[in-house]
């Protein structure tokens, strides 16, 4: 079963992706009929230029004393960690061996405060990220909407309905966004700075050894400038990718011993996504995002959910998702497991 | 893994097609954006009604002295089998509890000819089926071009280019197609009388045992009247699904249990499409057809081939092709096996 699910990586690489790693990109906005054929239908992600051109964000939001101006009496939700890394694996405090999904302290206070805090954001402190994903660009941020278009035309079109939730995201270098999958159709429009994405089909699924982990949420005291870390009560098992792409260098031989199928399977879709550019992000694609850029500078994007269609693409998912490809093992591997049995089951990956 | 492949047979029912088995039916055509969104990409059939009634054909073609005089001086390619199951499995003449895949027996012949012997076409003798699916209605039926469209306007755009093919049908109720299914999309238009067809989702492919079998090629001797059937010379084997969907009263139990998938499983989406109706067959959909009508009534149907998309809807289904669900085992028994292993493998069931 490993082989096939190993061909089956490789073949839809093959039939629809190309096996150069490469996104295709686009000069100018598809037609509706174009972008349904050719990337919505076929689950293909691909970057598309000068669609929002004429989008006054483009100009207007690199000044940061417009936005504060603009949002000056508005309150945001801001996402705070002492990494960067929210919504990802973090060390149990009172077990450092064992890992949770830490969610942010999320933070309502004054955009210009927030956007000081994004700004002066830093590891060895403590990261704000303003990523609240519950359609705030029309909620929170509705002072910018003429700033941006309300939906993008060729897609919604294709699609046929407008987007579910329009979001903002203002983060800088420190950043992340670890791996995961949406049950939605995302168009992406960078407006300042660039995203750097990894993107996988959802065909790689077994790569990120999806597990439940239990919630936790960050607390933040702003007396002592302190996280704490605290599980959710009753606990609530999250499932999520456990691979980090990016392990430091003590941890790469451990990491790679751990997560093989990510590591020494195929590459990731690389892209980056430059001011003035869209990303299409198919549904179910896994994919981690980073910003680049220097001190005090920000990478500004807004990204548009669309219903996904579930369909027969999804029904397959799911069978996949379901099969463990070590219930069909080679003879070799599966006298190993046997031992493992006979001795005990010392985890839960079988789930 | 049966388990899990019986639940992809039941969630492609549930998201895409609606479990009622009913096949969906549209007053009128779709926008080629409608198409591609609703029917295309989810890859779900649906009969098109309204979309033809300009065809002179449906009007001309229930006369047959209007095609015998228009196709008076052109030879056709015309099928012959003792029973009307062309391209369908038979019994081995020399070994007859063994199946070969037995091609019809193809006459060149004058069309008025060939329509005398499809009208006459009786299982006690010989069955005549003209489908020679070579785009034989652009080639051989030209004469009849001007009385339907040479592709489906709306199908067409959505799809994004011409019909690789468009063939030309003609039979009496004694043709039939055995299941199977096509690497093309097809929009298959009723003229005269009416086709019935059972249709199952590409996810069912396990329901119909798909199998290696001989080819062979039936003879007929015009002298005596006499079918004979030749295995190919060198042997070639073609994969053919072995599922008769109707089986004799006397056969019936034995076939269920040889295919207790096919009998035992979900029943097809059945739909009758009626002169003046469209259906969109999709893509690797398995179907089997008849038609209907008394003596003398003939089914004349044109359909259209367009290109499929080798995406990852073709790449899941190859994967899922490739499994062989009893391959796969339960932890239960995994565990069993591991003890059988431990006393020493005596088969190879886990490969």
């Amino acid at each position: 079963m490993k082989e096939k699910i190993e061909e089956l990586w490789s073949e839809v690489r093959e039939v629809s992706l190309g096996s150069n790693g490469i996104i295709e990109r686009l000069e100018s906005p598809p037609t509706p009929l174009q972008f349904l054929r050719n990337f919505i239908n076929p689950n293909k992600p691909c970057i598309i230029s000068n669609s929002i051109s004429h989008w006054p964000s483009l100009s207007s939001w690199t000044n940061h004393s417009y936005l504060t101006q603009t949002l000056s009496s508005t309150t945001v939700s801001l996402h705070l960690t002492p990494t960067g890394a929210a919504d990802s694996l973090a060390p149990l405090p009172t077990s450092p061996s064992s890992l949770c999904f830490a969610s942010a302290h999320v933070q309502r206070l004054p955009f210009p405060d927030a956007l000081r805090l994004i700004n002066s954001s830093n590891p060895s402190e403590r990261v704000a990220y303003a990523q609240q994903q519950n359609d705030c660009f029309r909620s929170e941020y509705c002072s910018l909407a003429n700033d941006c278009d309300s939906h993008i035309g060729w897609a919604t079109e294709a699609f046929g309905s407008e987007p579910e939730a329009v979001n903002l995201w203002i983060g800088n270098r420190y950043s992340q966004t670890s791996f995961h999958k949406d049950h939605y159709e995302n168009l992406y429009a960078v407006v300042t700075g660039e995203k750097h994405f990894l993107l996988f089909p959802p065909t790689d699924v077994h790569r990120f050894y999806i597990r439940h982990y239990p919630a936790a949420t960050y607390t933040y005291s702003q007396e002592s400038g302190e996280f704490g870390l605290e599980l959710e009560k009753p606990t609530r098992y999250v499932p999520w990718c456990s691979v980090d792409p990016f392990p430091s260098a003590e941890n790469l031989e451990d990491e790679i011993s751990k997560f093989p199928l990510y590591f020494n399977g195929p590459p990731p879709f690389e892209c980056t996504v430059k001011a003035g550019e869209i990303l299409y992000l198919p549904s179910m694609w896994f994919h981690h995002v980073r910003q680049s850029g220097d001190d005090g500078e920000l990478t500004i994007a807004v990204n548009y959910w669309y219903d996904m269609q579930f369909d027969i693409k999804y029904a397959y998912f799911n069978f996949l998702q379901s099969i463990d490809y070590r219930s069909c093992l080679s003879p070799m591997m599966l006298e190993n497991l046997c031992e493992e049995i006979d001795s005990g089951p010392d985890d839960n990956d079988t789930r």
